[in-house]
């Protein structure tokens, strides 16, 4: 069943039509994902879906059998009917309500080709892509979850802290092990509890690999007790929503630059939290984070925060406001509202003492903050 | 280090020379994965490259320091020099090699607002995307393993047969496992053999769900023990190289009907790998395939087999000829050639009876095949 509710599908409708817009494409397969689709119409994957501005949906499956367990829409075609081919099923799909003469959406990562070939088969179509456009109502429209799909992330919150609950007993007892030993514990027992899987690679750090931003491999067969600083970033999908956190860890004592890292990381994850209630614009809260980073002359060169659902990455962004024209032109500012779920995640990272990084989930209640998660700094004796 | 030859790389930018292209754009990020950014340049993961003409290649990565490890290319622009703009970045280094007009091929699933983007910067630009072009040209290159990749994907292969002689005791143990319990054991497994990952999520399926095509979820609580036809379908990566096998099971007794399925896959499969040879057409192979299973009233809705390599799913594809025009357009005729590694697996579903496939990778070589995996029906007793 879709989890779009009538009343969000209702908004997304109406700007297609404010817009001129008289049907939307949506497709998600193997090299280009786009869980939308699995939001507008329930099927996890692999399908194209039309969305008209009337609300008519039509659903192009490569699994036909899954489409009818799962799928909702007015329409389901099989593609076995038309040559196996998506472009003839999508193109009788279209003509059959619209004729040869409408305004079509693309998403902005609709792949260059496959709109190309959709001019060429309607040359009156009026091919339109905007990044403030139906993509950024679904976007808009996903960020705000519902209750039920609330429930279902602080469950999968609530799983995650057990996972967290078991790092430091797992270290203890493997004084010896890997990075990849911790990486395989931790998507070991999320399975057992019940997770589908993790929700991206996870990645163990130890204190020579901490300060890469991107670790390759993300867990290693390097020993993972090193002295210093090393974190383990993690998440579990759990029915279908990702969470995501990351456990700084510290073995051994720390210097004075390691541990004013952590300090500072720990006071500007609060501050930023304290920050968040209804209204609070994102990219004000990672101004203040990052800004009060760098004037310890600590540099973090990513976003403090981003959200999290049927993607480990998905809106809202608590990123700078863009300086370069041509990414402000397609910025919009973000109020925070109840129902929004994200990360914050502040971190720095130095080539000499190494790295760190706290990072929690939060749910932005009517009043304020929920913390969703419960990661924090894990010490271990020297080894 | 780049794994592209430096011979394989000239034919690639005489492809481009000859259908006058000055440069191409290859992006690789979380929404759209290119592993020929990976194949061009060493950088796993994160990147954008653009590849001139005359071979020179800039890179703008998203991780310096990981660049800095794993990379090879002529320049590595810093995102960071450029207000983080990745537009920003490939434009100066456009601009500064090819002025303001110049021919820019994209990739055939580049992203249509992102072509547009540098249509509107580069108002001289002619924009280039032909799927029988460069991407064609790399995926040329790509189908036809060198030695040392040959040398990875044998021991990957290796390590997937221990795997497989691995199921059989662990279904003994475990009379009353769960789909995910071969499927954890399995993934859990291939890390302590030195795997990197799973090559995709691993897929088991009990009597019952055997005869989806697509099982969601891939593997489910429900008992595997199920009397009938089950099978399981995993790979895994090896330095950077996805193995994929399916290995079919039999619980019980089978009646006639599953009993000819068995059969007639195995026949299939067998055939279709004494038909591989230097010179021999895939489609040709795929269509005798399908064709004998069609004969007994067997239907396989996919292809006989794909290319294994950096990704799970890439050239040669063993399909049918397409017999859609605008499909056909862009087909060509593939012979196979020494080097190519792929799947061959037949298979068949029956909504009453269940589903089967056997799916073995094998190599091409200089006088005929290798096959490279060991899978076959494993029998179980009734439980």
């Amino acid at each position: 069943m879709r989890i779009v509710t009538e009343q969000k599908s209702g908004a997304i409708c109406q700007s297609m039509k404010d817009r001129g817009v008289d049907v939307v494409l949506i497709t998600d397969f193997e090299r280009k994902r786009d869980t939308s689709l699995r939001y507008l119409s329930g099927l996890p994957t692999d399908a194209e879906l039309l969305l008209f501005s009337d609300g008519h949906t039509v659903l192009i499956p490569w699994d036909l059998g899954l489409a009818g367990k799962m799928a909702e829409a007015h329409e389901i075609l099989n593609v076995q009917d038309f040559d196996r081919s998506y472009r003839r099923a999508r193109s009788h799909a279209l003509s059959s309500r619209l004729g040869k003469t409408f305004a079509l959406e693309v998403m902005p990562n609709e792949s260059y080709l496959e709109v190309g070939k959709i001019g060429e088969e309607f040359p009156d179509v009026n091919i339109v892509c905007d990044p403030k456009g139906t993509g950024y109502a679904i976007s808009r429209a996903r960020r705000v979850k519902e209750q039920h799909e609330i429930d279902v992330i602080r469950e999968g919150c609530r799983q995650t802290d057990r996972l967290i609950d078991m790092i430091s007993p797992f270290v203890q007892n493997h004084p010896d092990c890997r990075e990849i030993d911790l990486a395989l514990f931790l998507e070991t027992e999320m399975r057992k509890l019940g997770a589908e899987k993790p929700g991206f690679e996870t990645l163990v750090a130890n204190a020579s690999r901490s300060a890469q931003i991107h670790c390759y491999p993300t867990a290693s067969t390097e020993p993972l007790t090193k002295q210093g600083l090393a974190l383990v970033d993690f998440g579990l999908v759990w029915d279908g929503y990702t969470t995501d956190v990351t456990v700084p860890m510290a073995f051994g004592n720390l210097n004075p630059t390691q541990q004013k890292m952590i300090d500072m990381v720990q006071k500007v994850h609060d501050t930023a939290i304290s920050r968040i209630e209804p209204g609070a614009l994102a990219h004000e809260i990672a101004a203040e984070a990052i800004g009060a980073l760098a004037a310890q002359g600590m540099n973090m060169h990513y976003s403090l925060g981003h959200g999290i659902g049927l993607e480990v990455h998905e809106g809202p962004l608590l990123g700078l406001k863009p300086k370069d024209p041509s990414a402000l032109k397609d910025w919009v500012e973000t109020p925070l509202e109840p129902g929004m779920v994200f990360t914050i995640e502040p971190g720095c990272v130095d080539l000499t003492h190494g790295g760190t990084r706290l990072e929690n989930d939060v749910l932005v209640t009517a009043t304020g903050v929920e913390v969703l998660t419960s990661s924090r700094l894990l010490r271990f004796p020297s080894h």
